[in-house]
């Protein structure tokens, strides 16, 4: 049998597929040859597995596809913690601007190595990414091994990366060509919202996002204020403003949607527009509950991120599964809603065909790309087990992951790290968190 | 000088005191003689620690005052996982009611072991439960090492452990003569709530509470269906019935208070009855949010608690401090409410004073009990570090916590739990959870 030629094969796990049966083998195994998966199943059904290059015994461990974070800015590790608790505009304003002010490639470069550590540590195989210097951050995922969408924040005042918006262009197309066969890194285009992109940004970015079939990925209605912005100058939501602009695609992937109306949400639904949920994000800077039950009810493909480090403060999408399962049952009232299994899927298979790549990741599959994660469940916190949906939302943590494969590679074994010097990149970030004390306060 | 004879001598750490001047050593140290602190300060301040008996080099580490759990149920962590996401009816009647009418002294034993085990491992050194058959929690906190306020339920009806109410009582006495001079347990008198309590019962349990100057707890005002009840057998709400029963003191913790009227809260600031939040068990039940930023303005003493394991799911304070900070921005609308340090304090002096232990426990200061925690920050997620109070409410985990001395004495170093055989714990809920699965499924 194939798996028994494999280049990694694990044995003795609880594999959750998140196929669309929803299929578990308990227990099961993996066969993995390349990078991708060559076959799974019971554990009764392998022969002998002799002849596989490494085998790893899970005893009893979940396996399951890596998680995939849809919304982050991982370069903002620099400024984790940096300033919390305080008004949207003194936070913006007097700390998060000025400390952005004085960024470089170098800087996102070691900040973004540190989120995939951290990401990888937590059992992320997939982010996708909006910020400055973006091609540092598709050079830190590639070093660090993990999968990772990334596009350049497109706005209409100047960048301290491009300068003015047509560079930001240029820069965007350099991106896709230098990325376009990469086995990691895909490109999106990236305009950041809205409120600092005007129409003809919008619909130049959609069209370059359509023309290389690609994601086109934006914030969309996170605060009310916002909201009333577009609603004073444009005299319509956000949502319908974009509809009005021909941006709304199936491609479009819109971060946030905190503050939607029920026309909204149906122009949503009707356009096939993906959703990236923020629970924590949200939260913390009191943006809001998206109304996210009622977007999955009209049928919205809806993923889950966990925006940037200095909103958060970390990047750890087990315990953003379990807020997020939280929050919408106490703001519905209902403890129905929001169960374990729908919000996996959210942070799997759901945040794969959210960024384009559900053919290639988001469940465990034979011919998918091998992007798993194995979880030890023998822990006191994860005894004993009756569902593992129930232990992965409800109670685990990203330490509780054990190993990472992403794209048929181990890139994390029994909690280490294998393709950095994580001493190194922590280093780095703090030499860079003293500038950061030094020019702002 | 004293801390070179001590038994324990904590060096290089970043030592948060939590006490009333908020004070802060970077680096400093802790000098632990018996069960108690003898000296702390500034590194500059240690002369020659020579002549300690042991030596803890934390090299940087957070050296804090151990999380103190105002409201638990330990033993429920034989029911983690066992129903997640339903109707608060059928989840009680149909699965946790079933359940626990198996319980006895050993499985209680040993599902409180568990949580013991799970709480040090996570950086709580004291827990407030209330339960059935508490004499074997009481026993299991000994075993483990850690602080307990531990009370058994009474109610109306027959109870599996005591039978009728005036053998309740009984077993409360008994608990009390027991556990008198102990120098980690400590009794509380526990009445399940106004719902399932006769006046006549509040009352009493009211009078041996105070007697005995012990805590009184009770769950109260956790629904809207309960305040209903309440208002239709006795035409008040909850907090107004137990004051017109003159039970409201300043020895009652009250726990969850999710639904009040503004009197209520005037009434619990008024009688300076402590408040016990646990906002993720809250928002699993969709029970609500407890109106904490308006307690807090009134001064009310506001404790947090992870409520028991089978609507949690787990027991880890940090993810429940990283909660009650967010959940109160986003459901008043402003980010400045909760900020870290409030609830920093909410969950060590607070939790101590909520419990009647704020002169023993809650802060690190000479002549207190030796209760600390150790939290190793050199982790992607928790670098860089530009306030160590932000870090420790909205960056760390539970299993962040590398050592946890308790009494005065290690009960868990770089990881490792001393005082029990976590595997056989483990292997014992895991055969508790078998008989449950078989006997109700």
């Amino acid at each position: 049998m194939s798996e028994n030629l494999a280049d990694i094969l694990i044995i003795n796990g609880l594999v959750l597929t998140m196929n669309s049966r929803e299929q578990k083998f308990d227990p099961g195994f993996v066969a993995i040859k390349d990078d991708r998966i060559i076959s799974l199943g019971p554990m009764a059904n392998l022969s002998s597995p002799d002849m596989s290059e490494k085998i790893i015994d899970v005893h009893g461990g979940i396996v399951m596809p890596g998680l995939i974070n849809a919304h982050t800015h991982a370069a903002m590790t620099c400024f984790r913690g940096l300033a919390d608790d305080l008004p949207l505009m003194t936070w913006l304003n007097e700390h998060i601007f000025p400390a952005e002010a004085g960024l470089d490639h170098d800087k996102v470069f070691y900040g973004a190595l540190l989120a995939c550590a951290e990401m990888i540590l937590s059992g992320t195989t997939c982010f996708s990414d909006m910020y400055l210097f973006e091609d540092a951050v598709a050079i830190a995922a590639k070093k660090a091994g993990i999968r990772a969408v990334v596009g350049e924040v497109l706005y209409d005042f100047p960048s301290p990366n491009y300068g003015p918006i047509e560079k930001g262009f240029e820069y965007t197309e350099m991106l896709i060509e230098k990325w376009k066969d990469d086995p990691l890194v895909t490109i999106a285009v990236e305009p950041h919202s809205p409120y600092l992109c005007s129409p003809k940004l919008l619909i130049k970015a959609s069209e370059i996002a359509l023309d290389n079939r690609i994601p086109l990925i934006i914030h969309l209605s996170e605060t009310e204020s916002e909201v009333k912005q577009i609603q004073d100058r444009y005299g319509n939501t956000p949502v319908r403003h974009m509809a009005d602009l021909g941006v709304l695609t199936s491609n479009l992937l819109a971060c946030h949607c905190v503050v939607l109306t029920d026309e909204d949400m149906d122009l949503l639904g009707q356009f096939d527009v993906k959703v990236a949920h923020n629970p924590e994000s949200n939260m913390k800077l009191a943006s809001g509950v998206a109304p996210i039950p009622k977007l999955l009810e009209k049928g919205v493909c809806v993923s889950i991120g966990t925006d940037g480090c200095a909103s958060n403060n970390n990047l750890d999408m087990f315990l953003e599964m379990d807020t997020a399962a939280k929050l919408h049952k106490v703001s519905t009232g209902d403890p129905t809603v929001m169960d374990a299994k729908t919000v996996l899927k959210m942070c799997t298979i759901d945040s794969a065909r959210a960024l384009g790549l559900s053919d290639s990741i988001g469940s465990l599959e034979p011919g998918k790309k091998a992007d798993l994660i194995v979880i030890d469940t023998k822990k006191p916190h994860l005894t004993p087990m009756y569902h593992p949906e129930s232990h992965l939302v409800y109670a685990a943590r990203g330490s509780d992951v054990d190993s990472v494969i992403i794209n048929g590679k181990i890139v994390m074994e029994n909690r280490k790290i294998l393709f950095m010097d994580i001493e190194k990149v922590m280093e780095n970030v703090r030499n860079i968190a003293d500038e950061i004390r030094m020019k702002i306060y």
